[in-house]
């Protein structure tokens, strides 16, 4: 199945964020490869609509923060389907409002694994073999916690917050390297069933999606989202973007108030 | 000449980022207005180049400092070739290191006229009319110092970090009235012939591009970086970026040394 | 009058945090000068206090933006008591929220003034001298919209966001040459009845007072944020402070909502 | 040996920073207990100094990551000297810098243990008693890969920069209920044989020593550090600082270069 276009990893392909943008990049001419960590229904569902629009895509069912889990992903990914050119860092623990009281030492730790762990592991095993290949793209979904805590946030602030640092400190080795690091702050509510539907719970869900979405534009669509991080890979090295931040027209920004 | 395009009005339009934005919004299916402050031969033959591309644009020589001058560039645009739905402003006033004895009340003066008030004078005058008709984008180009003074930098850093606190205050109150604001921090040298060119002289200005640029993309080529501003514009508004970076891969970021 | 204990001029010298701080210095063994726009009897009970109080004072009324005027008052200070080691910047020009309909070109530019224009001027007249003296201290009153432009906040985040850049390039080329410049943010309320009072009006000041001052410290008291002036600018060089930020204990951060 | 005096914990008690702020405590008023991984020698000479000085103290070798041990130390510390009032959390895991691949994932884990799990057990077991007994305060001493990832920073950034979140989420959370977290962010070297003097080694500390500290002031002197620390502690609740960065004036700050 080595094919010959680009491949474009997505880590975290629900239907949200991951899974539109890995539609957008097989859309675009690149075999798209989705890992979850649940769902083999809503996965196959994905990659289907993804061949029935004529792109091309595989999936794995995985968990992230087992031992040597993306490790083997990468490998098997790079020996069925060629060499990674992108990988869509989609990953994070949002565990919603918990105060430190809530907060347990093992749920510090888990979002620390899924968030941050995660995407360095990632880059140890692939970014030598992007630069020895001569370059790619590390995007990296991320969210408001990760440019301030807040109450109720020890956890994800924790870990989003210093995968931030992180980005930036892969950033400042691989960028000259040719790959090209692009850290996008989500600040805002996102049309996703699959994780804020999950968080929120089914009536909630509903009546966010009744009085922001529908039509209104109130919430993220992963859909649009999904063509930005499409050109932010397909910038030219001499104007990249390392970050930026999105949310809908009508939301306050996190620095506002 | 009223046309049926969508208007981009580009303040700023030199052989650099402001020509190349306007290229690119034109051959993208605007109608170009380019504004700059001298040089009608430079100004025409981008109007030029704009035509026998196929596109539709015409221009102004302005100071845009002078009273009531941007407000009449706009009247005389909205009146000549419809309304505005883009504003690129790409003004400002970087004069090279220049030491606080070295940098006259004057020169500060003007830094702030230039950069900042300018920036105010357009989003008085035109952001009521894109509220009414329903929406526009506002595009401004921003720099390093933006995001942190630097020794020498006091008139720069003070214009044009005040511009971007104004940016997110017009934001706040404008974002939820479908007007698209962002904020690019244009974190490195630029192929500027007309800006950086001038600021360095010929020798220091030849001796950057053999260093950098000439197929080295060492240098933000204006070219490239006008695809992101295209790019930016046509987001989605459920998916607004406000502020992003670009660099070339092979700089180091701001906030690195 | 000429004076052998260090001099420290308060630019903006009312009620609230000048005033304060003030009588902090004058405690500590400085002679303060106090200047002021207005209230010459407010003036005259501020210098009272400190005469009570064992310590040393004058004071001055002046408009900082009248051309020459806070030139006139450094020379004026340096020859009637002696060089001045320590400098409050304590002027601003918080207007209240007002949408842009509601901001004029005027206020704009009178909050420019004020707020960083004025800064400048100090810089370049006293800065200087402070070098060939050996040293200094700079301290200036911040407020929450240095650090983001909010709603209502046009006129006032571009000026005094624009001034929080012009001290860190005033840091970048004096900190070595041992001037310390101190960025101090004040991130809330304060009880400040010549500033906060006259923007609220009596009713509305008195009702802030009864809900979070009177005992709860629920605003920013000044006479204790003046120990934190004093203490910065007791700082050893080793160890200098450029930035802090401070806000009652029960006040949200301006990064959380 | 219950104290009537406020017992001040510092966690990571060398000869830098932690030791002198655990003198400047116990000089004024406070029992300090003193907590270091190794050397007992060292341990026993800085509570030997504090005696002798007239000061109150005791200490324990601990390794923090172990299990338990920090919330043991605490439990041990209240049992006998009394309510903790004041925690100086001055752990770090700076191991110089390192590449992607110099980095292995046991170190990674390990800085993350050390920086920011650590802290985030120090919250749960000890801040819900200080809100018990009406307040507290955490000073939490931090560097300058809490605020920017650098090259070889990779696993320094990312447990630093998330234990600053951390910090912010705490504060959003405890402040109103009178705890005072305070993040110093000691953005220069630091006159410390403990940890700077190990990193660098003998020769290459000494060398620095010559050419910065020994009268040049050109490094952090801990001593003078400490006195911020203790200041910020004493801060009335109607004006706290969160966040305050410190270095030498003859150091540029991390955003200048």
């Amino acid at each position: 199945m080595t094919t010959s276009k680009p491949v474009c990893l997505v880590l975290g392909a629900g239907a949200g964020i991951g899974g539109h943008v890995a539609k957008r990049f097989a859309s675009g001419g690149y075999h798209a490869v989705l890992a979850r960590r649940t769902d083999e229904a809503g996965l196959t569902r994905l990659i289907n609509d993804i061949h029935a629009a004529g792109g091309s895509a595989n999936g794995h069912i995985i968990n992230a923060v087992d031992d040597g889990a993306i490790e083997a992903l990468i490998d098997d990914t790079e020996a069925a389907c060629g060499p990674i050119d992108t990988v869509i860092f989609n990953l994070g623990a949002q565990i919603g409002n918990r105060s430190l009281q809530q907060t347990s030492l093992k749920a510090f730790e888990m979002g620390w694994r899924m968030t941050t762990l995660a995407l360095f592991r990632v880059a140890k095993h692939l970014l030598p073999r992007m630069v020895e290949r001569g370059g790619g793209n590390l995007l990296v979904t991320s969210a408001t916690s990760a440019m301030r805590g807040n109450a109720g946030q020890h956890s994800h602030a924790a870990a989003i917050g210093g995968r931030r640092m992180l980005c930036q400190s892969l950033n400042a080795e691989f960028a000259p390297q040719n790959i090209h690091v692009c850290h996008i702050v989500v600040d805002a509510a996102v049309e996703a069933p699959d994780t804020l539907g999950k968080l929120l719970g089914p009536e909630r869900y509903a009546a966010l999606l009744a009085e922001r979405a529908n039509g209104k534009d109130g919430m993220v669509i992963p859909e649009h989202l999904a063509e930005t991080y499409f050109q932010v890979a397909q910038q030219h090295r001499s104007a990249w973007t390392f970050e930026m931040d999105v949310r809908p027209y009508s939301d306050q920004a996190w620095w506002n108030t």
